[in-house]
């Protein structure tokens, strides 16, 4: 299990890292993509809660496991159930069909693993950029 | 606009009726396919709203035109604003990117018309499956 | 019906002068390509039947209705019952997820107006290039 | 033949008029991707020519016919000649497969119709946003 | 080599595990759809090889290695042949195009293991669900 | 970093020894595909560069890793610069969505080793087929 956590670990150096380079490179277009994904998720008429969920249903039918994965632990962050995970879940499962699959178990599996952490490692591994 | 409005009428009997052949059909696996799809919107641990809403972007950014017509209209009856649709716009337009645009035209267009004809006509053009 | 029937003659007629058109162009790739094309469907350690049943399952979970409708014709040509049809039309269903339904029904309603013209229309109309 | 120009005015107009009422609408995650999306296309390291050809073959892989006869438009405005098209064509078309067929078939009858109308009305029909 | 058994071992037992994870969990729109899943495949108007072979040419186009490594196992099982296989290859490929040939590469590669092992550890790692 | 060096000297070794098993199998569709994808970027009446940038924002939107390395190293062979990199990078951010940030991040951190390696290592690791 301590592997496990190492390949989150490296996995979130990773993404810390790429996203440090790609916002230092001279292109505008870019960054400014980067800063609207973030505005996007910001309460407005619907609260960070809807949005995130929205976030992961989104991620589950296009199939992106590192988008799911972020997405699993800002919805845990604010408070999402494990019941209305797994409805989201299904949602995702009857939308996109049984090619969503194997990315439902990496995703219960991550959900497994945020919870057996706590919230707090949560916290520390998940707060940046998608 | 009349012919807007027979456009839709026409749509929406199609999709009653090829509905009726595909469950008249013997085939198990395709009605429990259709009846799985109407449960999964059922209020649960996540009410109707949130779960037409989780439809409707996931609708988005598969980018199909019907399935985002249908959602948007269930999401009308429910009680969705238009400041809420447009938070769902742009999750679906930031996360799918500028190809979603011309479904997002169509979208918008679609939501126009059903403001038009106020929540009567939304209920009955729209009351049925996917 | 009638106009029905114009429509799907006016697909076909389009369809023919465009892969005319296309073939006419000096571009090696894009000709090898449509002949390719043509080459995958023919028998070989797969029967016809088979192939034409794998091509209508990928084009219903890619959904593209052009490349559904071709497929559905090509299988009525060489056999496929309507019970055979509708077990393709699960399995694409239950891989592809709900966002295939649209396109179902459109694929139900081009095989029920096949089976109504007979099996006569279906070769003259769809006798060529997907 | 005048049947076919209409249809493009009038897709050209719809255009228009969805646009303006999306931008119109106080939602800043929307107005700021098309902006972006405007930006996207402009001269930088490279030029607009192969920009556009960019957003061609991508749309083509994407299988979006709007998108594609966009773009499209917009090459021809640059002096994309005819060969040139067929070669971006030939890599769509082997990147994304037979399923791009029915795609390819629509530009190619855009292209033609570009063609035939002279590069005037190319400007005056395409001269918007995406 | 030993390495590569150990990888195929551990995926299965993932599965394994995550399958059973997620069918204890109360949530009935999943477990449905995963018994939908299930019954998808089995004899009926079509016969199970030729299910599994649409299962799996869906899979290639959708580009799911998961869900091709599944169904690769399973056809092998019911017989497939590899010149059957290669066929179905040769229409995931046109289909779907270029964009296909990693998985294709990875299909290879897991078919030759299956081979090389032979019928039996297909049998004993493949027997559940995708 | 001799850990990441490795792994992609392990995936340039398997590419290459994949290739060359689906090119020995007497399957000629499979073969004439693979010539086809190589005729494709052949310089015509647009030259390589254009060719395989327009391969690489292709690979961007369709979000295929192995498909984006192949062809990042490709352009970086035939002169792409890093701003001519990012721009591409812009396109296909753009067209595609937030979806692609995963494959961004993979993709700079590849083209980043790529130039640590400078030229020669390159071209030795990717001179061969997609």
């Amino acid at each position: 299990m301590s592997t496990e956590k190492d390949r989150v670990a490296e996995f979130t150096a990773f993404r810390h890292r790429m996203n440090e380079r790609i916002l230092a490179e001279d292109n505008q277009v870019v960054r400014r993509f980067f800063a609207l994904d973030t505005q996007t998720y910001k309460a407005g008429a619907l609260d960070v809660k809807t949005k995130e969920m929205l976030g992961l249903v989104a991620s589950m039918v296009l199939r992106c496991d590192d988008c799911i994965s972020y997405h699993v632990a800002q919805c845990k962050d604010v408070g999402v159930t494990r019941e209305e995970f797994f409805e989201m879940f299904s949602v995702g499962l009857v939308v996109g069909g049984s090619i969503v699959i194997p990315h439902l178990r990496r995703a219960v599996d991550f959900l497994d693993r945020l919870e057996a952490d706590g919230a707090a490692s949560s916290a520390e591994n998940c707060s940046e950029h998608a």
